[in-house]
């Protein structure tokens, strides 16, 4: 219901505050399981069975085909290759091309990454892209799904084993992906698709090939696709706790090579995080990011278009501000002397007064306590302006001293002379002699 | 002569401006050759004649020497300690000893210092640390012996060869030296202290033990002496050339590992020209610095005391101000957007006429043409923004923004909004009918 006043100059129509009715306290509405407590009765209720199942029996089977099966050389090169298929699926198309639009794919890359998605068996292109933006937009809040503040085990695999409250991940906008064919359909299909790719090509890729259906099943499959999960898992995981944040510390995303190495370039999460949609995650040509090559590689042959790179100026910017932060941390951690506001203020004959029974010196207003200083310059030097006004010495007349030297002094400080800068010929008296008027012309 | 204007309140004597002559340029007083032209006739006065011969003339003999001499591994071998020995004569003895009391040694490590300074035919203590205090006060300036700005082979050995004025070189307080008798008994008798220790020690010393006297005095001799010569030389030079400056860049002298694994440590010579009189130059303990390491292990035999270090909380203040100087110069590089006092003001109204023909968004009442921009979060959203006030949505409302955001924005401004911070609902005419008196209680 839009208010009717009709403005010509502005020809809008302004909406009015609509009447949202009063929420009410409903003891009788169902909750969401993860709203009620856990307790014996209903504690397997917490779970995602589903998730369970797979993601425990994987592993299993895994090691049972180890211990059962013989490993022939072909069949490790040909996992070794369907690691990093499946795992570019991820990486190279779930995360960079559909989660992030960070570059744009002809059919025939989005196929080949659909594909190996599929082989990783981590869901349809929609359900994964759209917990990933939600894990973008929340980052570190209670509507990130992998959120990290509860712990390394439940950001890499506990989301999937406990049951999600829908209401709880934040919402995002994946109309892109509604509309997109491909991608309906790749949802609609996907545990036929997976279950194909995962383990029916692999068994029969090494079966048809040189015999080993057994291994292709074990090996190329099975056992692979463990290694690509938690791999995958890590980026949620492993990237948001260990590592550096030079472009930005506000969320707990990291840049770490070693996250990196084994998630084909995705670990240099803390530029992912403040630059999503660039198509790199290493930004300089020596990080390590072998996703972020092949999206080049068929930049050039006309496969992929329209590859997202940030500006320099954006990213420098970042950086600036970050290492600004850091420094003004540091900073705040040191002792630069008692400000000038805090001291007390001491009368010049004070000064004078007290310097005869402990080493003052006076520069630049303020009075110092140099009591305990080794002098670089030599103690002689030092002595030699004991109750003295030494502005001009310590400033050049004697010494232009360095700015460590400077900083140092500033520890010294004890008092702030009255009237500040003051010269000792004129407290003396013969200042007073100097006709007052000439000063202002 | 002093002002007898006694004051008992101060009960102090101001002295008065003594009548200063007035300086007159006298034509007839001798001028020093430095401040003559080089011409045909006079250019061989302007060398050090001493010098040069001794620098050219131990090379040449150390070349003849390698040419007519079988090498001993034992001469080998004791030139190499040799070399070793002489040049922490120079650094832990002249240098930091003797030139910048950093800290104070018994007498057997000063007689220890002292043969290895001469066997390194450096020059007497007393001259050397003259020299390198004036290098410290006047660093850079034509008052610095060792001036680098008059190229590296100034700075390496031209300032030897070529004769000084000696009323040019800074003066420098080596009035503890002069009062030291050790010092001026080794100034005094050098030139037979240096010979005898460069020459005739290592020559007996392999003579007696294996029979090699000409090796003895050709390679641990002259040879070594080449070796230790120009490693120290290149602390004048290389080390205010080449390396990084994280403590303070308002001097030439740099950090660099090359430099210090050359002169035994002393090439962390940023850190030392920022603070001379620590006795170590290497700051941390896995900087490349063994004569730190020499008088470290001096002083638990008690040979060595008074160890002198600056303390770490004003190090650090050095490397922050400075890193901040680094910061600040990046930070100008960079585009920060117009600034909001240059940019033009528009009218709420000419901002709504124009978003009709291009994107313009207006957050923070500043108005952003979005031409070409790539929206991370789709062009959906921000294409919603169009011709409107966006700032609860860019600031939370729909999606708190990064960091990055915000800078990426700030590039886009093209004017500030007549009043700034409106409000849709205000301009629109339905927030006329709100009374103002209201707003103020
Ligand atoms: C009152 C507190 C003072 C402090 C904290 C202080 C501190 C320092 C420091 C840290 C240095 C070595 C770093 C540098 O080269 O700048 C230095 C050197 C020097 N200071 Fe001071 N100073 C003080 C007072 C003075 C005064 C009053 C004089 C002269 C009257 C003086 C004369 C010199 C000279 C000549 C040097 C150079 C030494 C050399 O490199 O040969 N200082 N001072
Ligand atoms: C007008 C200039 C705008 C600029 C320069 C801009 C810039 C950006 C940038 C750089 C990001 C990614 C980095 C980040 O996470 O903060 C982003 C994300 C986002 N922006 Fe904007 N934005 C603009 C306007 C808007 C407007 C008007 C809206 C909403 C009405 C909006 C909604 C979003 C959302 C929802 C995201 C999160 C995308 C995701 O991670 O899924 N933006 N924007
Ligand atoms: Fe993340
Ligand atoms: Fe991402
Ligand atoms: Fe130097
Ligand atoms: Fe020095």
């Amino acid at each position: 219901p839009t208010s009717g006043a009709e403005n010509t100059l502005r020809q809008r129509k302004i909406p009015t505050v609509p009447v949202v009715p009063e929420r009410r306290f409903d003891p009788k509405a169902p909750k969401h399981i993860q709203e009620q407590p856990w307790t014996l009765k209903n504690f397997w209720r917490h779970f995602n069975w589903l998730h369970l199942t797979l993601l425990f029996s994987f592993p299993c089977i895994g090691i049972y085909g180890i211990l059962t099966t013989p490993l022939h050389t072909k069949t490790l090169i040909f996992s070794f290759i369907y690691y990093v298929f499946s795992g570019l699926g991820i990486t190279g198309g779930y995360h960079r091309l559909w989660a992030h639009r960070s570059y744009k794919a002809k059919q025939p890359l989005r196929w080949f990454f659909a594909a190996g998605g599929a082989a990783a068996f981590e869901g349809s292109i929609r359900w994964w892209a759209r917990d990933h933006r939600a894990h973008h937009r929340y980052t570190d809040t209670d509507k990130d799904p992998y959120n990290v503040k509860k712990g390394f085990w439940y950001a890499h695999i506990g989301w999937m084993i406990i049951l999600q409250n829908p209401r709880r991940i934040g919402r995002t906008d994946i109309s892109d992906l509604n509309t997109d064919k491909f991608v309906v359909w790749n949802h609609r299909y996907f545990i036929y698709l997976a279950t194909f790719m995962a383990f029916v090509v692999p068994s029969l890729v090494c079966g048809f090939l040189w015999g080993d259906f057994r291994g292709g099943y074990f090996y190329a499959g099975v056992c692979r696709l463990v290694f690509v999960h938690h791999a995958t898992f890590c980026v949620n995981s492993l990237a948001h706790l260990i590592g550096s944040q030079p472009f930005d510390d506000t969320n707990s995303a990291r840049n770490h090579y070693i996250t990196a190495l084994v998630t084909l370039g995705e670990g240099n999460h803390n530029y992912h995080h403040a630059f999503p949609n660039d198509y790199r995650n290493g930004l300089r040509w020596y990080e390590y990011d072998p996703t972020k090559i092949i999206i080049w590689l068929c930049s050039l042959v006309g496969l992929a278009y329209d590859l997202n790179t940030f500006p320099q100026n954006e990213i420098e910017k970042g950086r600036v501000q970050q290492e600004q932060k850091v420094l003004d941390r540091w900073r705040a951690r040191l002792n630069w002397g008692t400000p000038l506001e805090v001291l007390p203020v001491m009368e010049f004959e004070e000064f004078l007064e007290q310097s005869k029974t402990r080493p003052l010196i006076l520069i630049n207003g303020v009075v110092h306590d140099v009591t305990g200083l080794q002098h670089p310059g030599g103690q002689g030097l030092l002595r030699s302006a004991f109750g003295k006004d030494a502005t001009a010495a310590f400033n050049g007349g004697v010494y232009e001293h360095t700015n460590g030297a400077h900083n140092l002094l500033s520890t010294y400080r004890i008092a702030v002379v009255r009237g500040g800068m003051e010269v000792e010929v004129w407290k003396s008296g013969a200042g007073e002699k100097i006709p007052m008027k000439d000063t202002f012309g």
